[in-house]
């Protein structure tokens, strides 16, 4: 009686997470048009519908085609239009076409969730315990699939936006985190002092957490201090106004050619206004834009959209370095360290290089992690579009250094 | 009295044809869901909704705002982002980034219609004669302007859906002109002898017409032969099947450059079916994709979607030639000729060049055309897709030579 | 006896001809180092060297393969090498990678040179009447072709050393045209009234043409006036003062894209000097790059070096217009027109079309000319880049609108 | 007197190193013909002049005009020509147009160099004891870069040829290490136990190494095994018959977008010979493209001109895995390792980060190294073009993943 009992809380914990990460999915469409979720802005985005079938198809694809005997898909053809970039589940529509598939309707993306719901539904409350606790981590798998593009719908969204004249605003404060905590003033650093020394690193609990966090794992840590809060717009904006962005001795050389190529002036949104034409860069009055639409910029939040060639030339200028991810990982948990989590994601100094011992998932969900392993850096540490839960102090979230469309901002460290 | 009547009988002479041209846009459009109309394809192509703003731009601009006391524009930012390529109208979007407007939505675009449509309507009621007649060529300048996009409407989402793997048909017969005319079978060519001399070229009536139809001049033609009919999708299957894409001696060096480029191997819209991979060209079975979605091949059919690459060579292959655009104008009325409109757009062998005289049309028009004469092909006729009554014998349609999301194809000449 | 006497004579003159002109290709490299003649400084240039090995293949190729028993090609692969563009011939090296090619050295292509000129003359030494009667065409042609390649040679050699920071000078007076006639000043425009009516154009002699100058057949041309002599570089820095590449309202809309595009701001080789940065256009002072090296702007000189995006742009700037290439060609010999030939090639405002009842030639010279007619502009008259002798009233050149590294200028008309 | 006869052999071994290596470079490039030193057949490539060039100019730049009092340049121009990518120098020649520098010639490189050597060699010989201590650490840091332009000279000479359809052979097989020792047949891997552990790695002692080898400092290894020797050609041709280049389940996902667009069969230069069109990857065989020419395929020769990309996808393939670099560091003395230098650098599984506490260089050799640690990986040990006495066992070389034209290999790893 008590295994019934365990047996039924752990459906229906299941049922509960289902249904609140995929209820949350539709939430985050709400504020949006059907042609809002329509059009993609640049091929590494991907439109809102796309984000919301192509989560579906995870399920249906990995789930219930293998798993319930005489499913029938939704539709055949979208198991080409919405796989991402599983080689091993066949061909798959071109990602920057994504913007081109005005049929699906968003109605009939829709019916696909509903349809997909009401047969993952059935099947957790239905199947036996022994098939449910094979199905369980891939389940698990596929919500935080899905919570990592609820993550994009928002970034996605956002570089959309920035693209159109009018400036609409996703405009949406309860669909985002809160940002009570942004300090009232600008603060000098603190600098908390790590201590170093042979170090256990990556994941080694029982919940869920991603292939690319193991194996946990000794890293030997030299002492180090790190900031206690992040780099701030108004600590950025010195930078800017202190020709950061014209200056090469403060900049790796392929972000000095990103600069130069794109003519970078300041954070991907930022907005230079009442500046007359050309003024140097001393004198420029920035605007940011953001979920929220245009407004001046509030110097005491957190920079962010900057790439990793940005976070790096920032804190060359500023004298100090970004941390590996280890000491990133060593310092969660430092007395007096304020906004890990639910800001920015931070860049680090390290590559995105599997762990001594990585060997990727077995199966499709093989190809989840391992195989992006190369040309990235680890961000750490969760932004205001995380979903709240998502994240752990050993989760490693990566992006090639040029990219400054995600919620990216930038913490320092120093040698002692 | 006489005048009174006569006047009454132009304003509502000119009150329908407002009216009509307006309304036909909207039925255009109406098969299609919003996301339907806010996707663009490729950079030549435009989304239906800007069609349809862009051409209510037009009026708003040229008409309204310098017309009109006090207009106050709808938006402001419209100016900028559907002006299509007026330099003297200011800055605009870049065409490329159409598709990324899902703002203003189409409910905004038909309220940005109609707030037009009523301002136009008032002031075509109630101008004085003398206002009236001078705004009446920009009028049907507007006019004519908008059915030259009601044809792009089309092509521009027949591309877009042929972009999009589940193949949505637009479906709409009577949105089309109706083909009943398509010969039940292939009939040999008849070759109707001209005889050359020297012919009037261009437009010299008095209703509307284009700067670039005039002036009417004189040209020397020699003797030559024209088909009575269009080159059809069965006689262009036999070149496809006798290797028309694999042999270059049919090809001018940028038709074959493109044909490499591009792996062509048919028309645009021609699909292989059912032929094992890698089969040679002389076995494919084609299926066609069109406005009604896909379809076999219909074989007396006009062949359409080809460029004048292709054109010229199923020419050179078959032993004539493309006509000139003089030739295929002297010969509009010759007895038992077919399909001079209506079906396709024919190329020709003439380059877009100013008649001998041409001015462009004062003022803002003068980017009509004339700033286009270079680089294009003319294409004489018109197309299943060109609204009825807006072609002429003298209409000079024109598209660079790559060209083949048009209803484009092809009508032969003989030298005697 | 006579007949001897004649064909002796025949033979001398042919020997002659073909020492003269494949000497002088020699005479142009000379001033060039081994280096020199290797590089490749854009894909619609050539080396040196290739141009000189080109010009020996095709005589290898279209006479000595052809016509000569036994004959043992120089070298197996140059067939692949030297090959510009003739599908008919086989396969050949890319044409943006002849500057890789250190191997065959410039010594080897002059023992190429000289291998088949031992042939060639042997050839016509010793061939029989029948025999050298048909080659003599194929002849001619090939030397026709190579005085073609010895001003390309010129033009592309200028524009490598226009790459190189040293400006290193080709320095040649005597390798080039005299310009000893360079007007003292400038002077103003006589228009030179011409009748038009029904006139005669194209080749239609016994000598040596292209196969696009012919069929020589009627042409209708209006009466206009042309400018007695060519538009001059002081009279084009005044177009430049003016805002010239800073008012699209002069420009065709593909020319005014390429100017934005690239940001032109005068013609190719001129180099503002000695003004302040940012200096206004009616400000700037310019020095002009060319085979003698970077010198001042000689105004009485005719401008060159310009696209026909800027020659019609300057045109619409003085409120007159280019020539069609009738026009130009019929106003020939009029009395006091000047400079028809060896200063500067004249774009025409006519696009690159066949004559009517144009055919190519037969055989491998099919893809001579004809396969280019389209996308590119005629110009008429010569350079002093163009051998002596090479041109006739009738000569048609021709490249894309865009093309700005041949000697290209400009003459006007006006209607009357 | 003791000091004076040290600063004498401190001095005479200075000069004896600085003539050696100099020597050297124009030892490389005697077989090279004027025209073979002048091109650069892609971006990353150089000519050899230009490294002939810019070696000295680094000598000129970084001694001779700092340290020399009244040293006249040998030509100012230089400055901008051969710079490669020091902002702190000064603008410079874009790098992609390197191949159009006829001019200098090599000749009036040789001058230059002549020039830059007796001002250095007279430079050393009279300097007083304080200046020549203070400059013998830039002295020997330009000597090791010329050193790897030595290398770089090789690679890419052998690309150059590798685009001619001659395939000239630079033929030089006293100008590079004997190959002596290639194994004559291939044998089974030999897995070499390493015990892993705290372990020291970076350079710690006294001679010349680059500040990318610096801090020393501890990293912590986990027990693995390597091979003792590399992968051969024969090996790697066992994972091309077996659909290797193939099959998506082996490969980075970055890798694999790489072999599908640019069609990547086999390593760089191998050359798929006598087979049918289309024959299978089973079926193919081989030749190799090198420094001598064409050749078959030497089986028991180490595998090279292979990615990143491909390597990682041998070792997935074999059921093994890339080394770190520190694994490989740790098992540079291990008993039974072969090849470790010599023949081919060696992929590892790391970034190129910078080590704990690592800083550049002050003054312009800042830019020497650190600039370039995002988006590269390291490579380790030295092939056959290294020069003798290069490298260490803590030599880091770099290259982007994509890299296919250096002499670079693979060497596995497993863990225990």
């Amino acid at each position: 009686m008590a295994d019934r009992d365990a047996t039924s809380f752990f459906i229906s914990k299941l049922q509960r997470s289902y249904r609140e990460v995929r209820g949350r999915s539709i939430e985050l469409a709400r504020p949006l048009t059907a042609e809002d979720q329509c059009i993609q802005s640049m091929p590494d985005a991907s439109p809102t519908k796309w984000h919301l079938a192509h989560t579906t198809w995870f399920f249906e694809t990995v789930v219930l085609m293998k798993h319930v005997a005489g499913y029938v898909p939704f539709n055949e053809k979208y198991q080409y239009l919405f796989n991402s970039y599983y080689e091993a589940l066949g061909p798959r529509h071109a990602r920057p076409m994504r913007g081109l598939l005005s049929r699906p309707s968003v109605e009939d993306v829709h019916r696909y969730r509903h349809h997909v719901d009401e047969a993952m539904l059935r099947l957790i409350a239905t199947a036996d315990v022994g098939t449910l606790s094979q199905l369980e981590p891939i389940i698990v798998l596929g919500l935080n699939h899905e919570q990592q593009h609820q993550e994009l719908l928002l970034t996605d969204i956002l570089h959309a936006f920035s693209c159109n004249p009018m400036r609409p605003a996703y405009a949406s404060v309860p669909a985002v985190h809160a940002d009570e905590d942004i300090p009232g003033e600008i603060r000098p650093v603190q600098w908390l002092r790590q201590a170093g020394g042979v170090l256990d690193i990556g994941f080694g609990g029982q919940a869920f957490a991603f292939d690319n966090e193991s194996p946990r794992h000794k890293v030997l840590l030299r002492p180090y201090e790190i900031a206690d809060h992040l780099v701030s717009n108004g600590e950025f904006a010195d930078f800017v106004a202190d020709g950061g962005y014209e200056r090469p001795e403060f900049w790796l050389s392929d972000g000095w050619a990103m600069v130069q190529r794109e003519g970078l002036k300041a954070p991907a949104y930022w907005i230079a206004t009442a500046e007359p034409a050309g003024a140097p860069c001393c004198l420029r009055v920035w605007e940011e834009f953001g979920l929220q639409g245009r407004h001046p910029l509030v110097s005491t939040a957190a920079v962010c959209h900057i790439s990793f060639y940005e976070a790096a030339a920032y804190a060359e200028w500023s004298g100090a370095r970004l941390p590996t991810e280890f000491e990133w990982e060593a310092a969660f948990h430092a007395p007096g360290i304020q906004h890990m989590t639910g800001h920015v994601w931070q860049w680090t100094r390290s590559s995105y290089d599997p762990y001594p011992g990585f060997r990727p998932l077995p199966g499709v969900a093989a190809e989840y992690n391992g195989k992006f392993m190369v040309g990235q850096q680890v961000l750490r540490g969760g932004s205001i579009a995380t979903p709240k839960g998502h994240t752990r102090p050993t989760y490693r979230n990566f992006f090639p250094p040029a990219t400054r469309w995600q919620f990216s901002g930038v913490r320092l460290v120093r040698d002692i």
